[in-house]
């Protein structure tokens, strides 16, 4: 007998899974139990449908049905939803969504490749037209009906997550108002820090994006058409003709729970290494399974393509009789925010905080390629790692030069546990077009080593901003040459300039007992200047980590002539 | 008493261990001696000075002598030649090169970064004006004020390594006529294996890159002024104006040998990981010493501005009393050549065969981005890796597209002993503008594990290219379309097309018995295809790996309706 599979979901695990199904055991009978009308759905794609960058729809559907027949010998169902599992006959009760008729599917194995759904808050408003999720091509389809033509003017994105931003491109690429509403204080706040956030929520505004940042949606209003006209928030009201609900998404797992199979304390299916649930006969992955997260052991939520691929893959091995086990996830994400590459992996400080650790972060500004090198673009680097070890914890690049490098290099460090020595010293492909002798990443790895040995002591922004406020008592010694005084400066009164160049003729002229605050334009000369100011006896001496390149707040432009020291 | 450091060198490597030297210890003499005229000169960007990419030559002078004074408080002693190291009295002999006058300076601690000097083949006519070699910028000055008023039409390069080729795009975008001559049989030898190197030399070919490849130099002829006008290879003349001979480097290893200090097999000075010489008050470092292959464990020689930087920063530590290793190189290189970017890491096929490997190789064509992301490039992604346990030993990857983000992750995997296994899986930051949801190298992965578990059978276009010419009797199945075989196919009387998608229907059309090749155009369908065989019960199925996409050879164009089946 040649063994039944069925797939339930035809997105991206589901398809991966038949298609590895296949080529492993080319007699078994396979058969994938989709909803929609569509099958392999490029979803990640749907924010650039909606801007254009992808002009058809046809360019996100690959593959059909057909396709799956003639090639593979796949079986098909669309417009087929699975409406329960019957574990002891190994029975799947299905629904033909054209004709209504049930009918029933038997397996040897069967596979749940369910996918997730758009969270969707219990909101006054909700169901207005014009508000809309995103996971969908019909989805996408409607609102680039609405803004394609140009037939409005705002729109509303709840959610700085990922979807958020990369729609905030796409809506404001077809010249629509865009405001983006997040209820915690900054943009990406599941993914990065709020230096590596501010350093994007600076470019999002450049590019007229109105961010309003910590404050909830309280509800929505409608015209007398029943279509969406207002955003209500705590703080604001905003018109618009469009909402994006974006906001995150929830494993679908009730086919699962119906059957009896174990769900995780995360919300997504249990599944062990070979991705097997509760149940042996019955193997989950994609968006609805939760997964290991490899730097701290604990079990996360990782609706992603790339995951839901790989997958597919090792389901597709395992139903077939081999035997293939997915390590986990390190929560690597990248998205493109207009002119900058956005990219995280593993912990951000706040969650490796949260986790109980105790860590050394480095921020680091660099440019992608070698500096005399034309055109390049600058990009900022954290990193996050143990402090007793170094033992590398997450890392976040942002900016418009090349980031998705750095986070890759970042995501296969983690896979190995790697400390910062060891990141300090890989040998990256070097020549000028790509990088400097030393990448931005060897550098801020060498500044977390710096802090180790005790060389190297530094404030973070948020940390000086602080100290500024509460209007401490110290030096804010910017080492900047006198012309990029002038043409920008961080403004307080306990700001001094004296340039690198002057400092070790002018040392007498700063108190050795002060607590003295570095910064230049990268933190490169402010370290330097840190040590000499050490080698010379200062008692208390710090540079202010990322210096202006990273400062979150405002800077003086205002040009004047820089002051006498 | 202050440590009395003393720095001989001032490219790369010297003056990063004198400042890194220098942040450890405020205290420190430290003085570094250069025999030219400039500190800390960016020789990487010598070629894009030349093409003019580069416009002034101060952009790869960073930092003067009065930087690292005023600044650092080193000592910077140019135009000033180390003549011997009196190991016993710890002094070095110096020639000030200005003045013609000898003195002695006293050391602790010394340091060897006396970097490397192009190889020059003892050739007739190898001193005739305008035969250059390129590791100074005042070498890129001369070669620049011959060629960039457009005095001259002709240059021909000797060597198709990194600087050859680069130097072959600079000299090509100032529209001079470039030959490029190398004794082995592609170009890049030391780097690349065959397909890898041809698929480059198509689009040196397509950019209007003379090559001569598996020929040496014999001489050079000059006119009566001295000048060359003409390269004698063994099987060709031609006229030229202008001679870069770009073979390789040597390490300058002359003041440690005469100071007695152990030099390795490879030529370069042998240190141990902390990057001590013989002699534990002498350390070494930049293109001057020996590295470790973290691959092999063995020497090798890797001079590169990269490892030269790393290594300062390891002997800046330890000579100011700190202790810090060195791990090794992975031979990780780079180059843009045309609007090619050309990487690789670790071992080449050649190399890994050479050091008694059985291993177990693919050969990918991939997308650098999501297949339906908009004007996303084409790259080739080469990998090997030992047959019996999946352990990565190195990749190639070439092409228009964003090849330095694969090269890294394989240089960071390698560093970590990585398996195939593990490669498949990493997390890599994926949305659709950055790559596909499973990259390129995860696809590359699983081609070497579908080859271990047996699922797939591959022969190279090489192997293929053997069977075609020596007539053998197989058959060689195009699984594209008819359109794409009307576009470009491979002419020969084994070839026959059969669409992928009418391959189930026809499979009585194959004889069951037959050696049966397969190809596609990325080799995506021709795997399918073979499963498909597999699955019916045909005896001797394989396909080539990266089929048309990777083809080396000619391909027929001209336009003819494809033979019914």
């Amino acid at each position: 007998m040649n063994k039944k599979i069925v797939i339930i979901g035809g997105t991206a695990c589901g398809p991966k899974a038949a298609a590895r199904a296949r080529r492993c055991d080319q007699q078994a009978q396979i058969t994938i139990v989709e909803q929609g009308e569509n099958l392999s759905v490029a979803t990640c794609g749907l924010p650039y449908y909606v801007s254009g960058v992808i002009d058809s729809r046809q360019e996100l559907l690959t593959r059909g049905p057909d396709f799956f027949k003639e090639v593979m010998n796949i079986d098909v169902l669309t417009q087929t939803r699975a409406l329960a599992i019957d574990r002891k006959a190994r029975r799947v009760e299905i629904l033909n969504l054209g004709t209504n008729r049930t009918s029933t599917i038997d397996y040897d194995k069967l596979v749940l490749a369910t996918g997730s759904t758009p969270t969707v808050p219990d909101l006054k408003g909700k169901n207005l037209e014009g508000v809309f999720t995103l996971s969908k091509i019909e989805e996408a389809q409607a609102i680039r009906s609405l803004v394609s033509p140009r037939r409005i003017k705002k729109a509303v994105i709840i959610g700085a997550g990922l979807i958020g931003l990369e729609m905030a491109e796409a809506l404001t690429s077809q010249r629509l108002e865009v405001s983006v509403v997040e209820a915690l204080d900054r943009v990406l706040p599941a993914l990065l820090d709020f230096e590596s956030a501010a350093y994007l929520e600076k470019h999002l505004r450049e590019k007229r994006v109105n961010l309003l940042l910590g404050q909830r949606v309280t509800g929505f209003e409608g015209d007398d058409k029943g279509w969406v006209d207002k955003v209500i928030t705590e703080k604001a009201e905003l018109e618009t003709s469009l909402v994006l609900l974006a906001i995150g998404v929830q494993p679908n797992t009730g086919l699962a729970k119906d059957a009896g199979l174990e769900i995780g304390t995360t919300g997504g299916i249990a599944v062990n290494q070979h991705l097997q649930t509760s149940d042996p006969d019955i193997y989950a992955g994609g968006d609805c399974v939760e997964n290991v997260n490899l730097v701290t052991g604990q079990k996360i939520l990782a609706p992603l393509g790339s995951t839901a691929n790989k997958h597919g893959r090792v389901i597709g091995t395992n139903v077939t009789g081999g035997d293939e086990s997915f390590p986990g996830v390190l929560g690597t994400s990248i998205a493109k925010v207009f002119d900058y590459n956005v990219g995280r992996v593993g912990l951000s400080q706040w969650q490796a905080e949260k986790a109980g650790y105790d860590v050394v972060t480095s921020l680091v500004p660099g440019y992608e390629y070698a500096t005399y090198y034309p055109n390049g673009k600058e990009i900022m680097v954290k990193l996050v790692a143990e402090r007793a070890n170094g033992k590398l914890l997450g890392g976040q690049v942002v900016g418009p030069g090349d980031t998705a490098k750095r986070i890759d290099v970042l995501a296969t460090a983690l896979s190995f546990g790697a400390t910062v020595d060891d990141l300090a010293n890989i040998d990256l492909a070097y020549a000028p077009p790509y990088n400097s002798a030393l990448d931005p990443l060897h550098n801020a790895a060498n500044v977390i080593r710096n802090k180790q040995s005790g060389y190297a002591r530094a404030l973070t922004p948020v940390e000086v901003e602080n100290k500024l406020k509460s209007g401490d008592d110290f030096i804010l010694l910017d080492v900047r040459s006198p012309g990029e005084w002038e043409a920008y400066r961080i403004e307080a009164h306990q700001s001094r300039l004296l340039p690198l160049r002057e400092l070790r003729r002018k040392l007498d002229e700063l108190p050795k007992d002060a607590e003295i605050v570095i910064f230049c334009q990268t933190s490169v000369r402010a370290y330097q200047a840190q040590r000499i100011l050490d080698g010379a006896g200062f008692k208390d001496v710090k540079f202010m980590d990322g210096s202006i390149a990273a400062w979150p707040y405002e800077l003086s432009t205002e040009r004047k002539a820089p002051p006498p020291f």
